[in-house]
């Protein structure tokens, strides 16, 4: 077995999930991501905890979805899993990702809605979620699978305890500051984020970090003002989306295009009142991720680039007793910010062109 | 897909599994029976039932099982789910049918303790084991990967209805018989089966059947003399295994030899007091099955054959109140009936060289 795959599955266990012995955990296996199971599995052994594996495949699910017709009864047995498990490690692998691709979007969200209370009940475990690198992947990021191997374990082979002190002062100065400021040519936007607190997300749940690889530090705005663009593409429900355009008046997007795409976008959109407001503004710290593959996973941590989500906003980030941004989805959009582009905070420059104010090469 | 996988599916949903609408059901699938997992989805999705995916492999449980030193905890997670399911469908599907060579049966042994209780709750669903015909299932019967497919799908599906008739006659000639009398060149083995019941195993919980395909007819006896010889070659514990003889005096093995995997035989012999006893007397029916191929699960159905087995006897056989041979062990060993064989009830011949009474071709 490749030394990769033991280190990826190794760091998954320790860093990221602190499983402990007794822990009850549930290890969902994509069809792809066997060799990935296997080396996780010895760990779990090694380390005391038990184990159930699931099975998570968009072929069976699609095949499920298309044949079902009417009401999704909740499934109470899974929800009993859940309940009764400490930790849950999803190891996605794909042989098509795409698999989903004809599943209607009705179809989806009754089933989500099914299974709302088994998704928070995973919720609830010490969960974290990865993916095997796959063919499938290396494909959806145009990329020879020895290359995208290379990629994605650089990604996910970080230093972690490092980047997490790196990310640490970010996370102080967002937590300090009180208006975000992204500037690029053809675009200004403006975001309160005071009382608000940041997420040092350095892909463990002991920092609230829920995917591995991680790398971004996230908040989420109480207001905003301004205009963006989203230069770095994207795959939104299946479809290519491309120079996405926002304009924000009282914290709303009250006008929009894109070069690509503008339907899917329009579909989001129009999900709810909470869809045209900003649930996060997040900051991409890892420096193992300088491409983009076509995998949020990947992107949204990707270095020099900053991401916005429409939509719902995350608990963590809020005072307690205040509620975030409400709605049925989370979309994040991405920004480059490594050309003539700058982030500052209460007027002082954070970020610029890609350096951070205490990295070699920033020129504040 | 091949219209057999999804016949296979709904052979199993329907007659085997009975599922209705609402039934919580544990979907286990095998590393390569994808395709059969997806199959069974899709009828689930038209029945409306609920689908949890399981997934086991025995290189996950090897590496899982060979890590852990020491006591296992019970997964209490596993055990919940099962409580909460209706009905458990397994799709076998290995690589590899050697995975779990090298797992020390120690290790094995403490686990199957530990889960007990899982097990237990498993078997109070409505379960049926199945496999999805695999090349590692052909290579294991010395078959090419499309011969083994047509054999498999002829094993399963069967005109199940027909058989479960059939079968029906053997069942009460049994249920109303005292003494079974199996003989045959070097052999003569006397089993009394009075107020045993037996069972018709015809592939569905309906008729107390768990494996998919079946075709047999077993019973539990209560007293056993004589010698018998199993010719039929069999792999257990992982070793070939080849013409074992067993000499039973006052319902206990008092002597044995085997020409191949002597060592074996003797280290099941000695697990415990009951596995030196018969817990089954187990008819072949499945005239799908027409050869061996060194899987259990078919190997004990195929028509012209008979299996008694050391070990644990199953409830069901049993009158109400009354304790069956005890055992960890459960041991199924074969021999044919096809040439100078025959097989009485109180004296009167059943089966003749193949040929049960009722049929064409049989020679009273």
């Amino acid at each position: 077995m490749d030394e990769r795959v033991r280190e990826h599955a190794r760091v998954l266990v320790d860093w990221s999930a602190r499983v402990e012995p007794g822990d009850n955990v549930v290890l969902s296996v994509g069809p792809d991501a066997h060799e990935l199971a296997v080396a996780v599995a010895e760990v779990l052994g090694e380390r005391g905890a038990t184990l159930h594996g699931s099975y998570r495949s968009g072929e069976v699910s699609r095949a499920y979805l298309n044949a079902h017709e009417g009401e999704f009864a909740p499934p109470a047995h899974e929800q009993a899993l859940f309940e009764a498990a400490d930790v849950y490690l999803s190891l996605g692998g794909e042989r098509n990702a795409s698999a989903m691709a004809d599943v209607p979007g009705e179809r989806r969200q009754a089933y989500r809605r099914a299974v709302q209370e088994v998704r928070e009940a995973r919720f609830d475990t010490r969960w974290v979620s990865t993916v095997h690198p796959t063919r499938s992947l290396a494909q959806r990021a145009n990329m020879s699978y020895e290359e995208y191997q290379a990629f994605a374990y650089d990604a996910i082979l970080r230093d972690w305890e490092a980047l997490a002190e790196e990310m640490a002062q970010l996370k102080t100065i967002l937590d300090d500051g009180s208006t975000v400021r992204l500037v690029k040519s053809g675009m200004e936007l403006v975001m309160e984020i005071e009382n608000r607190t940041a997420i040092n997300s350095a892909a463990s749940v002991a920092y609230d970090s829920h995917n591995l690889p991680s790398g971004e530090v996230f908040t989420a705005p109480s207001a905003v003002e301004g205009e963006v663009i989203f230069d770095i593409p994207m795959t939104l429900e299946g479809e290519p989306v491309r120079d996405v355009h926002l304009v924000f008046e009282d914290s709303t997007v009250v006008d929009y295009d894109a070069a690509q795409g503008e339907a899917v976008l329009e579909e989001i959109l129009e999900t709810d009142a909470g869809a045209r407001r900003l649930g996060e503004l997040g900051i991409g710290m890892n420096r193992g991720i300088d491409r983009y593959t076509n995998t949020i996973l990947f992107d949204e941590k990707m270095s020099e680039t900053v991401h916005l989500a429409l939509g719902r906003a995350y608990d963590a980030c809020l005072p307690a007793g205040e509620q975030g941004n409400e709605s049925a989805v989370h979309v994040d959009l991405l920004t480059d910010m490594s050309e003539d582009a700058r982030l500052e905070v209460d007027g002082t420059v954070l970020q610029r062109d890609g350096f951070f104010r205490w990295e070699d090469g920033f020129n504040g």
